[in-house]
């Protein structure tokens, strides 16, 4: 937690914030903050800034908080990415968040194994709670908006070309023959298939609508480090 | 697992191999292998190629292996990362291995949790299971070596000038004005600090030897995605 996020219902007055809950046991266990000690804060969906311990009980933290600066900017890209198996998809939700992007579609293809959809991380509460702790590493306040996108075809052929419109969109295909570019200044969408890849089918609707493949070599990551690879790359 | 990895002791005749343990359960729960089924296959430290399955008992399976490629190339780039909390540590294993890095070198700084060094995860026995797991991934066969440096100074001083000869030395620190460079193409070595960076005294001894810094940007990651996105970039 390099930035606790604090929320509208926390505020008792204009400057003065109680939490408690599991920030408040970060605080004391890890900052083992006492009165007096200052730690980045921000609001959500505001600006960030310094909160200074004022008042201690045993499940609560009183702070006062100068909210000043803005959040990092966000990251100028659109991921869509097959639905993973569970284990990855916190991971995403995570990496997505940290890296600053502020539209995520989780999408079905041929390849995700149907039984992910039922996975409980899926409900809005649990991936509410990754987009937090994203935020939270990465300073930032802004929370990202995830959609779940359970049928490829109406997804591709009615939504896809308007998410698209306005940027350059790119589908990460290992065994295509494109090196992935670097350094595009424009803003992107980037589409990520589930681990035996999109199917033929699916990256020709891709590449109907606009999309470029390309591809970051023939070592296969997972998911969560494929997202990092190539936007450390192409962004 | 993308690749089986075989070892010289499978190897019941020069074609055979008869595998058995975590392989064999994988080979038949995921990709539930009949008899004449052809699977990814590389030897340790050699060529990568086809497995026939030709015979099943119930804990073993036999391979008739065709090993003719080379296995893909190596990242030509050393990292040097200070020892992260034990849930970081495999995945810093993994993608490191994955990304095609071969040695690799873990190392104590000053805001490293002293705790962290009794972690089990650091016996050899362990490191080198997440090697395999990380090959497997990268369809690679080309184990890495790990080293692990529990005094700073002493590998800063000692060691260090020879590690970094004939490549360009990075290290990265958030705080820094020098934005990552994009595709540098000769040999590269990097050192990522821990989760609350390097000492300004650990910074200089790195800028001594000839390291520059760098930074992705005021957002924090995790190390183990760090790793992806710096190399995503500057690889």
């Amino acid at each position: 937690m390099n930035l606790i996020l604090l929320f509208e219902d926390d505020f008792a007055s204009e400057n003065k914030a109680i939490i408690s809950g599991r920030r408040a046991i970060h605080i004391n266990e890890v900052h083992r903050a006492s009165i007096g000690k200052t730690l980045n804060v921000g609001l959500l969906g505001g600006k960030i800034g310094i909160g200074t311990v004022i008042d201690k009980k045993d499940d609560t933290i009183e702070l006062d908080t100068k909210l000043s600066e803005n959040p990092p900017n966000p990251l100028n890209l659109k991921l869509i990415v097959a639905l993973p198996r569970p284990k990855s998809l916190k991971k995403v939700i995570h990496i997505a968040t940290t890296l600053g992007i502020k539209e995520i579609y989780i999408i079905e293809t041929w390849k995700v194994e149907k039984s992910y959809w039922q996975s409980p991380l899926l409900k809005t509460e649990k991936i509410m709670n990754q987009l937090i702790l994203g935020l939270e590493q990465a300073k930032d306040t802004v929370m990202p908006k995830v959609f779940l996108k359970k049928r490829f075809k109406p997804f591709a052929e009615d939504e896809l070309p308007e998410i698209i419109k306005n940027t350059t969109p790119f589908v990460a295909h290992p065994s295509c023959e494109k090196n992935c570019p670097y350094n595009i200044k424009e803003p992107i969408t980037l589409a990520i298939g589930p681990e035996g890849g999109f199917t033929n089918y699916e990256v020709t609707k891709l590449k109907e609508i606009g999309f470029s493949q390309i591809s970051i070599g023939e070592r296969i990551l997972r998911v969560e480090f494929a997202i990092p690879t190539i936007i450390g790359r192409i962004s």
